[in-house]
């Protein structure tokens, strides 16, 4: 008998690779990692637990990988709703960027996050936003895994003064954030309409020599596109190419906007899509043509974008919108069935943000990142497959128990380390001021 | 002072009509209806409550109303996913159909679904399915409001053999279900391609002499239009004017496809439509032009369609889907904003399947269907606007108070009157022998 620290039982067990529903079997757990998967009674022969935690109704599967956030745009949510994409910007979001955006700022903002995306399943998000070291660190004392974006732009804010100063902050930042076990880094362009080709080789070239993946907005609106084109002659993914950025480790983030062209460069570079299908509607940016881009195998994660223009961080709403969307956009009910969408919000997510050979599945020796969800719930019921619930049915609100590299984060229900109320009491400030200088604007 | 049944204090009451958030306000309730709404202190000096329930952090609205739903087929959610619509109705759904439906079915099937829909906010729902006494008698049982559709069909079912039996059938029923207080009725022809003339003008007649609203799937997919088209020399919805069914008791569910001809027909009879966006999306139906109808000033009503495609009866993630991609098939973000989405999801429900004046706003005189949303909560956190974050960000958790009629059916998230341990347990069996008939097939 081998002694582990933790072992959980459950009704299915949904490793995501290989693409199976293991019924009634179990994972030990020891040192943060996944020792061993199994039936039942196999696992309780070979190992004892210091833990046992049982799930007789539940799902347990990976934790949710959110593949595109600004995490820190919590404290905007739900600001200035249903605008025009101008006034939105520039008269609501960026006044009050350029008035709050701190490292202090961007604390509170993903401690709201990272309470918000744990609770709704979700054990690592991919960031790009301000003051990145602020990010990190919550994420990393809150214990949730994170990619944190070094963020590149041209244009002066809070942050930068423009992108040398981006790309000298991210070189100082990187070793500081290298400490910290569950974070990595990415270098994060924040759009190629907001960066010029100097700024884009320096991205490049950093990324390269610290061994980082590229984390950038790509092709979010037609305008985009057109005004692109008219000024530069190529499209933008074109130009990027042409820099020499996509590669297996270059992330696109939107990805609305996509003629033949485009996916011979997406099919060619191997670069992987995060799908943020809330976002794109809610904004009207467009609907990216998923069923295409699997049939060409690329590879696709899933984000919720910023709390500003979705309005949740709900991983589990967003892969149920993906995976009816895809169907709608390309007319084909058979598109993104149940469990591709899921192995995109799970493991294609964790491949996307570079931790693929540590999370995203339930597989020995990856970081026992995972989630149960309980299907013992009106809207789940009856179960004749599982994922078909997970995905179509179950509510961020059937997540019972959450672990990331085998620390509870929660457990029936319930945070196990912060007091929501406190979190609440602290952020309530900053909600009052940034009010107030909405309606002054 | 006066007495009153119940007195609800809330933090936000949002009543619909008129179009207004109320601060600190309350409800005050008698004999099931409403008997007052003012702020906190007037009602408090005015009357004196046998119940009082305080609501510090929460939206008090009226209830959600489904506006097209097959309650009974909870029994087959998640039964044949991700397949393509000939497969799934012909080797799936309509043998499951063909073996188990009668009215116990209804009865069970009708019971899990009206949980699942107090459960989750909405008060009322506009039903379509076999043996609708079954549903109606679980309906006014667990104190759900309802409007019954009394199905029309061509060909044998389990419930009747051809459209004239189906509408004896209905005329025989009609005056126990007028017995019931919570029902209405209306005359529920399936679809233009299920039902011919014969059968309309059948549905047409009982309708008018009855005095009932019809209810009726119509322009679902572009392939129905066409075969139609192809077959009779005129679309099907010019086929249903030409044959009077179309008036403000009209109610046209999906209605995916719709060019101008259309458009100048639902204006001038005055229709309304159900918009089904979830079950649109999973079958690839199409997407209906919603920003289109709105402009044209068609009256819209919001329905999740049968669990057997969507596959939740959850009219908060069903609103949310509507405002969003009602912005995405428009490419306009300032299309169906928050505030037309609940109306639609609410009042324009009500009005739509024969409720109108009676429910579907907080107002004085009308039944005390209300519900609470309880806004504290990470994914709706904070609160600059309290609409925006129930339409965008709330989910069906966190509603935590169901009134229909006055009647508390959740109180602080629990079912007042129903053991669901006990509703799954007597459900079981079913579920188990749809499964085995579903793997012979």
């Amino acid at each position: 008998m081998q002694s582990v620290d933790l072992i959980i039982h459950a009704r299915w067990i949904v490793p995501i690779r290989p693409r199976s529903v293991l019924r009634d079997h179990a994972l030990a757990v020891h040192g943060g990692h996944i020792r061993a998967i199994g039936p039942d009674e196999e696992i309780r022969a070979r190992y004892t637990a210091a833990h046992t935690t049982q799930l007789d109704h539940h799902v347990l599967m990976p934790g949710l990988v959110n593949a595109h956030t600004h995490a820190a745009m919590t404290l905007m949510r739900g600001l200035a709703d249903d605008l025009p994409l101008r006034t939105w910007l520039h008269e609501h979001i960026w006044p009050v960027e350029g008035r709050f955006v701190s490292p202090e700022f961007v604390a509170m903002g993903t401690e709201l996050a990272v309470v918000e995306m744990l609770r709704g399943g979700t054990t690592a998000f991919n960031d790009m936003y301000f003051f990145p070291e602020a990010a990190a660190e919550v994420a990393q004392r809150m214990g949730m895994r994170a990619t944190i974006g070094h963020v590149i732009i041209d244009f002066p804010t809070a942050y930068a003064a423009n992108a040398d100063a981006c790309l000298q902050a991210a070189a100082d930042l990187l070793p500081r954030l290298r400490q910290m076990p569950l974070i990595r880094q990415s270098i994060a362009p924040h759009a190629p309409y907001t960066v010029g080709d100097a700024g884009l080789r320096g991205a490049r070239d950093l990324a390269k020599v610290e061994d980082l993946p590229v984390h950038m907005h790509v092709h979010e609106t037609a305008c985009e596109v057109q005004e692109a084109t008219d000024r530069d002659g190529m499209r933008p993914l074109a130009r990027l190419a042409r820099l020499g950025l996509l590669d297996q480790h270059f992330l696109a983030v939107h990805m609305t906007q996509l003629n033949d062209e485009d996916l011979a460069i997406c099919r060619d570079s191997g670069l992987r899509v995060a799908h943020c299908p809330e976002s794109n509607l809610k904004l009207a940016s467009g609907m990216a043509a998923i069923a295409v881009l699997r049939q060409q195998g690329i590879g696709l994660a899933i984000g919720t974008d910023g709390a500003a223009s979705n309005n949740d961080l709900d991983m589990l709403g967003e892969l149920r919108t993906a995976a009816l969307l895809a169907k709608g956009v390309s007319g084909d009910p058979t598109a993104f069935p149940a469990w591709e969408a899921l192995e995109a919000a799970t493991l294609g997510g964790a491949e996307a943000i570079g931790w693929g050979a540590e999370t995203g599945s339930l597989e020995t020796g990856k970081a026992a990142d995972c989630i149960a969800i309980d299907l013992d719930h009106p809207a789940t019921f009856p179960v004749y497959d599982p994922v078909s619930q997970v995905v179509y049915c179950a509510g961020r609100d059937q997540v019972s128990h959450v672990w990331v590299n085998g620390n509870p984060r929660i457990v029936e229900g319930r945070a196990v380390d912060w007091d929501t109320q406190d979190l609440f009491a602290r952020a309530r400030g900053w909600a009052q001021r940034i009010r107030e200088k909405d309606n002054d604007a």
